[in-house]
């Protein structure tokens, strides 16, 4: 496999582990159940800042009707659900952050470090990954990055802020989102309704399409917003953009007519949603098909001995990207990682249901039938 | 495949479906799920009288640990959760019967025959039977089997019956069912205080062993009940009987202490507990590694096209006995199904949390997120 970056440059001493599953949504999850019955700790890093992964971040509140057994849920109680089943086995979450950089170390085990510093050296690795990490969609301008945490923000769904008062500020996006932070800017950043709030200086929401999602009446709040010069509304990407030692000051946008403006600019906000991006791991050097990691269905590893890959990131003959599939998953990967972690000795399937053994672990006193 | 006994025989139309689902424990129910979802109508068989299987019959009430967002529930619990999430799909249960006859039509559907005289002629056919059908113990003595259903008794565990009253009765079992069916025999069959009951002329208990597997006070009652006369045990085996114009009379008990005794019968019940036997499917031809159906881990088609094998009863490299790999495989299965029922046309993943055309399938009508 190829190694990206030395994590033996950091400074950090590495935490030494067994098992690291990287994506803490549903399949990462019961990834910590199935390592936990077979006495091996799990430690989790997941981009977002909590677990449930796409089913927390896409449909929080939609209901998923084909888990076995449950004939309804959320995806937030599914999550709940599966963090409170593998609660006996504590897990460390490791939120917020992605691994970045990945050594092969002599002894098979694997270095890697987060993008917040920390260093695991551990025997096996499950990339519970599912279509990738949750990273915000960025705008393709080259250079722009450099006002990234500045000027540039990829704001939290919902936070205002009252640091935009007085200021330009420009929002890409089409989206809810987008729309109701235009809102807020005109408005002011608490009560909408109390004119004495401080308010941005000037509003100009960027779209690449002349149709924004949102609902009717916030529509027509656009509109009308756009008619008493409160907001400007363009269709269009940025295109590029002009600084002042360090500083930037204006965008310029291609409208889809053609037409380029100048938009002077203080804040740039951008509010085009999450995209999953597999990120750093697609370049470790594992077998891939498309934007998936091939695995054997006889342990779910990947082409690298000791990397395991679970969920909607795997793809084999028949795959369907399913989370019962992806539970499943989880069981053969447990049993192919016990092999390299305790290579001294066999491990037995027991069952939760007779095995006293399993009982102590899960720290239940089942009654005698 | 071979073909067991020619069904055409039976003066019976056959029922002509798409999908036919051996085995109504968890996963035979959560096939009818998957394929439900794909607009697969499914009937089920089951040998059992009710839909749960081992966990119904093994372990009611036992709890399991191991279903993925289920921190806990019985076997019966799971069952009840399933039948209730398989309810919109309408399948058809035919319980207490079994396959007993198969033969592969010219046209590539599966003509099967169950114990009762329902004939199926089905486009595919699911073998979810778990380790087999759960058929009472037998007692292996030649020529038995003729007192079946008349003087040889399997009896449902827990009945009691009156037809034993005055009779000589041998009851053959070591624990719990035998030990409390000796119990009734011996003080009536109603209320075991009163002693106005009809009783049985004699009982004599065998079992293999020294041991009775009961409850101290149990053991204690059968001691009590020997002492007083009122009841034999045997330890031993029975190795011969005597008939009077094909009416039992006696039984020979060959005793672990190798003494011989003649027992007076006019009623045998064998109370041995229940044995999973795979049945006549071991007959079929279908490509077997020890007693599992090997299955390609792609469709878990067995090795004739239109046969699937989920759950317990299959093998494949990596394979572990657990129900969450079993809804896994019922996944994989109804796909593969679903391409030998609609040839002409591409069944594409749909999710229940999305497609509308799964929600009408469901009947349900989520709210907007």
């Amino acid at each position: 496999v190829a190694s990206v970056k030395n994590p033996a440059d950091s400074h950090q001493h590495p935490i030494e582990i067994d098992a690291l599953i990287v994506g803490a949504g549903p399949v990462g999850l019961f990834q910590v159940f199935q390592l936990g019955l077979l006495e091996i700790k799990a430690h989790v890093v997941d981009v977002l800042p909590y677990a449930g992964g796409q089913c927390a971040e896409l449909y929080p509140h939609k209901p998923i009707y084909d888990i076995p057994a449950l004939s309804v849920c959320t995806g937030r109680e599914l999550t709940d659900k599966l963090l409170a089943q593998i609660a006996p086995f504590g897990a460390a979450f490791h939120y917020g952050q992605q691994l970045t950089s990945f050594e092969k170390q002599p002894d098979g085990r694997f270095l890697v470090q987060t993008n917040k510093g920390i260093v695991f050296c551990t025997k096996t690795l499950f990339i519970a990954a599912g279509v990738g990490a949750f990273l915000p969609r960025t705008v393709n301008l080259q250079g722009l990055d450099r006002f990234y945490g500045q000027q540039l923000i990829y704001p939290n769904t919902g936070t205002a802020s009252s640091v935009y008062a007085d200021k330009n500020v420009v929002i890409v996006g089409g989206g809810d989102d987008a729309v109701g932070w235009a809102f807020r800017c005109c408005a002011g950043f608490g009560d909408a309704s109390d004119a004495s709030e401080p308010k941005a200086r000037s509003v100009t929401l960027v779209h690449r399409r002349d149709v924004l999602q949102a609902s009717p009446d916030k529509l027509a709040a656009v509109h009308a917003l756009c008619e008493a010069k409160k907001m400007r509304f363009l269709a269009g990407q940025l295109t590029g953009f002009e600084e002042n030692n360090g500083v930037l000051t204006s965008l310029e946008v291609c409208g889809i007519d053609g037409q380029e403006s100048q938009v002077p600019t203080d804040a740039l906000l951008i509010l085009q949603g999450l995209s999953p991006k597999l990120g750093p791991i697609a370049q470790w050097g594992l077998d891939m098909e498309r934007k998936q990691l091939r695995v054997d269905t006889e342990t779910y590893s990947t082409s690298e001995p000791g990397i395991f890959a679970v969920g909607d990131i795997n793809t084999y003959p028949g795959k369907k990207k399913l989370i019962v599939c992806g539970f499943h998953e989880c069981v053969l990967a447990a049993y192919g990682a016990a092999a390299i972690i305790f290579p001294e000795r066999k491990v037995p399937l027991q069952y939760t249901t007779t095995s006293p053994k399993l009982h102590q672990l899960l720290g239940v006193i089942p009654a005698a039938d």
